[in-house]
């Protein structure tokens, strides 16, 4: 398989220079490994000192590297070389024919009354339960698990282990056993989301744990009953989000993160990788982090040791200032 | 679906005062949320100003909360409203008829030497090897695998992508490789277990992995080889318990919690959110915690950079210290 | 089932001594509750006094051991007890009929442009994508997913739940929302790779993911799109992997770690449980961690409260040094 650059403009935009039409590129490839037959691009300016060694047959700039650029060989030049260079990845999934055919696979187990759109592709080894929707041009890939009644939009992905609408973790203590409240809530699922390999997003107690549209989930994470996640929030994988919690819209979770449950965080919020966040967040746009140094395991177990005393060693900070400020105080007698 | 408040406390017992039997109930919705038809609980006193407002047709309150819910409207009086909401869920599933039949689904692969309970209910695209049982009631929602040999009791629900019985993590170093140590115990699940979706329980090296009666477990859970688990214990999801550490009864283990292995937890002890337990607990009913605090991005690197430096911190104190004791002695002199 | 303690030796090499070939072995069990009629190992001297008290028909054992042993029964003297424990398992599989048969269950779904090895056994509900290759006497258990174009080696095996080839976490930011980056790459396992169930390896943007011979991967493990794993590089269940990170040989990482992306991790590693790697690690053979002590909650939370000011008690203790060389200075004028 393979493309003309002219094809590649005529379908993306940007302008093609320094280069021929006709040339046929075989590969998208980073700039440090592309070949005379591949396509590549360059987003951030700090590597613009790759492009010159770069073998590539056309490289995606911005203006400001068009020079640089033509310097070396062909370019496309376009406002926003990565969404570009999405795009890109894009055309090409769908020239080689990538995307799933529409339809269920005849291993997919859809329960009558579910209700799947004609364009969307319910891959091999599915389950739809009773009552769930499954929108326009939606993509289930294999083993992918729908519970009753749950909706999903349009355009979505869902990768192949993902379950939708288990059970929420509900049990009221009686005796000193747990008594099983059942999850009489779904799961709503907005148009344009994406979520990973063997992530879980379960159901709602009462009422239902609501993802928007064009959220981004990675693999393996844990979306607890009657949580909502803001349009176009991302997620990395492995992270967990307790029941209630509300996060708003366009933040980017990093991966690993803990957010404990009925808290509530402003939209554009970032989360550094394993923070557990443990309170409300009500100013948008900040950047919180909560770490723990990794470091040479003795040095380690010298400052975790030093870390168990953390608050008497402040009182001790504390008399030294104290007895100081007698000592002043003697001093002006 | 709909039920009369009379059929509610002729099921669950409870007082209905201040509302008449034939009140329909259409659902169960949290008090603030409710309308005219749903049935609504107070469980937490702290909120009892809620009730003045709430538009629910009936509240299940405590005895000591009865004046407040009558000034209001309908309400059912209970000594633990929380339990008997928890029974109004299961009335209402069991009602609108969401449990699952009893039976295998034929899409379902069932090891002709395996044994299911005529009473069980085996989802699609379950998978139970030779020799595994699964007991009386218990419900394997769609896509749980059943390993060789491992045990379910009765009453259990196991949630999408559940696997029981993957082999433990064991090998044995030898000349830079691994050799395999094969897994030849079993997993032993007691009765009225509830295990998470996606969570995985690995059979035993040589002997059982084993979860006791009434264990609730989370999505995303990794229980290791060799585990334990007391009854009643509840852990949160995506926690992790590594191989031979025993867990006492009656704990709790917040969400993505590490225990580390070879460890022994007594009962009643409660883990938080994200902390790493590297020793044995011995005394029960503890509560533990260690979890880095999240600050502003900026706040947290100055912090994170003078932890790397705690322990020469806490000697520099100690070298105050010592000067100032100098300094007394010298004053004494 | 049983086996005759002359035919482990036979098999597996090793001297049999103050015992008869004859002796049957129903078992192999831990050195504590193995009965008389269990084969047992002594790997660790520091457990040496249990020899005496182990009931086990037989024990493998140290040279250095020998006379201990044969003090208490027979018992099988071999370098390396561990190992030879580990390929006794193998035997005691191998006679059991454990190892699942060669084929493909009638319920997987392979594509018929997959190519699996005559030797390969792929287990109940297992799904190979289209150009997915799958190596000589590689076990699928049941319900893995392997994506289009992944390749698996020889003798490797994937437990239930495994997703080989999902889509990687590849999205370019614009005017709010997110651009899918088709992720055209794939994943390239080597030879005797393990992986645990329900672990999930990305397939790779534009080059491949690769996880090189003799890796053992546990449960829940998240392998991000163009990571490289070194050959025999073990790693426990719940570690996160980040895009890009290149991981090199013979490195163990504990449970529930996090590798930020693009960093390089130099062989022989050791990253201890629950540590975030967040720079590079250049050196070969070292050892790092980064775990917040647990305490009780009490003491944790006035600790960490000290911790959000630990920057500036840093700032204290530099005044008081300060004031301190100030005093000096003045008394020596």
């Amino acid at each position: 398989m393979s493309l003309r650059l002219g094809d590649i403009v005529d379908a993306l935009g940007g302008s093609l220079e320094g280069g021929a039409r006709d040339t046929r590129i075989e590969r998208i490839a980073p700039l440090q490994s592309a070949g005379p037959a591949d396509l590549s691009f360059l987003n951030n300016p700090r590597y613009a000192a790759q492009l010159a060694t770069s073998r590539a047959a056309c490289v995606i700039v911005a203006p400001a590297l068009r020079g640089q650029a033509l310097a070396r060989g062909a370019c496309i030049v376009t406002p926003d070389p990565y969404a570009y260079f999405a795009r890109a990845t894009q055309l090409w999934a769908r020239t080689q024919g990538l995307a799933p055919a529409p339809g269920i696979h005849p291993s997919a187990v859809v329960h009558p009354e579910a209700r799947v759109a004609a364009s969307a592709s319910i891959g091999p080894l599915c389950v739809v339960e009773r009552g769930a929707v499954v929108g326009e041009h939606t993509v289930l890939k294999s083993r992918v698990s729908v519970g009753e009644r749950c909706r999903i939009g349009a355009r979505c992905i869902l990768h192949p282990g993902v379950v939708i609408g288990a059970d929420g973790f509900g049990f009221a203590p009686e005796g000193g056993a747990w008594l099983k409240i059942e999850q009489l809530g779904a799961v709503v699922i907005g148009d344009d989301v994406e979520i990973g390999a063997n992530t879980c997003i379960d159901r709602g107690a009462l009422e239902d744990t609501v993802i928007e549209d064009g959220v981004k989930l990675d693999n393996l994470i844990q979306i607890a009953h009657n949580v909502r996640i803001g349009r176009h929030t991302a997620m990395a994988g492995c992270t967990a989000v307790a029941g209630s919690t509300q996060i708003g819209a366009h933040c980017t979770i990093a991966g690993a993160a803990s957010i404990i449950g009925h808290l509530s965080i402003a939209e554009r919020t970032h989360i550094s990788t394993n923070t557990v966040v443990m309170r409300s967040i009500t100013q948008p746009g900040g950047h919180y982090t909560g770490v723990f140094p990794m470091d040479d395991n003795a040095h380690w177990e010298k400052n975790a040791a030093t870390l168990r005393q953390l608050y008497r060693l402040r009182e001790r900070v504390k008399a030294l200032e104290q007895q100081r400020q007698d000592d002043s105080g003697s001093l002006e007698q």
